[in-house]
């Protein structure tokens, strides 16, 4: 088998395991996308959320401040950019959180879940302590994120008619960016990968990804559902 | 007394204690501006300093990963690009590593000294594991460098009349950036320092950092000083 096949199947892997393990199969994603949300159950996610975008930058800069190699610095910096630009990740996101009702002053408070804050700050964590080539394997749930945001914008529109149209910019710009993103670090994989060992080693820094995300709805599942906490009604 | 007069007072401090430790003050500093380092120990500066300027972006992104504040965020990641564009101080170094008659594969082969490895290694690790804000502080050395870069082109134009004057650039390029980049420093630390705790640990950053310095030349005096290392010649 020559090293592209190898390659191919490689991250043939990331996606198979990638989706399997990923928050679309999540019990309070399925409860969004069947309609079936609050409006402070919406809002709720948007503002606990915002935590895990806040921690983007610093994780993709932690990915930077272990890695010698100028040619990749290079290019992971546009990711910090992505998301502190002035027209970036997060002043989008804070218009989603415009759009169902809540304040920037309310998403920035940072009044978040602590099982959110646990896993988005054990993110960071990750990235500062995992080699850079760990780090950026990470990233690569955006292998498998296009079908999620294809499937918020659509049900999202639907089902929740009361959400401002401006807000769901965020997912229409991932829908773009995404793929370019999962080009991106596939292409530095491609480059900087030796070794079966550096292999495995990338795909468990994936799997621990999709837990960090599954940890997030585990935590607004229950306060929100189970507990019926009703903070943001 | 007013809080700006405080802070003037503080930044006053920052220049009298930088200063006083900076490596302007180091033998193998003023030998150099003395005219009396042979070209084998220029160009074993010029070697070993590149460790150092290659730590400098990943330790400002390691300031970045620390920092939750995205304003600071945005001014910081110039710091990276300064260093890491196309034109920035790391291609400017390795131009003035070719005027001393280096390849640019000497360069990124690093093989420095295992005492400035140690000393740009920990100065990374500072940054990776002190606040944000002793990060930027510890960046203040470029309070006190633009007379070490004049002096370097001075006499190092005068002196040393072999060094291909494009060599040159990088500390022309420092002398307009430095000052630049000691104002941005310092409106953060204004903005952001609040206690005499603050103040005491940005201070100690800085001496920290003056001492990553002085190390760098220390290990440049024993090895092709005074035990008479010839590699370079």
């Amino acid at each position: 088998m020559s090293s592209v096949d190898a390659f191919e199947e490689f991250v043939n892997t990331l996606k198979v395991e990638g989706a399997k393990r990923y928050h679309t199969n999540h019990p309070f994603h399925k409860l969004m996308i069947e309609g079936k949300l609050t409006p402070g159950q919406i809002r709720a996610w948007v503002i606990n959320r915002f935590y895990y975008q806040r921690i983007l930058p610093m994780k993709d800069a932690a990915i930077i401040s272990n890695c010698p190699f100028i040619e990749v610095r290079r290019v992971w910096i546009k990711r910090i950019i992505n998301h502190d630009g002035e027209n970036g990740g997060l002043e989008k996101w804070l218009r989603l959180g415009e759009a169902v009702g809540l304040t920037r002053e309310d998403l920035f408070a940072g009044n978040v879940l602590p099982g959110v804050k646990l896993a988005c700050d054990a993110y960071l964590e990750f990235c500062k302590n995992s080699s850079w080539l760990e780090g950026v394997a990470s990233s690569l749930t955006t292998l498998v994120a296009p079908d999620a945001h294809r499937d918020r914008l659509e049900y999202m529109k639907r089902y929740y008619p009361w959400i401002k149209p401006e807000g769901f910019e965020y997912f229409q710009w991932r829908l773009i960016e995404g793929p370019e993103d999962s080009r991106m670090a596939l292409n530095i994989l491609r480059d900087y990968i030796k070794t079966d060992e550096d292999r495995e080693r990338c795909l468990k820094a994936l799997i621990f990804k999709t837990t960090v995300l599954w940890n997030i709805l585990d935590a607004l599942y229950m306060e929100y559902i189970v507990r019926g906490r009703k903070d943001y009604e």
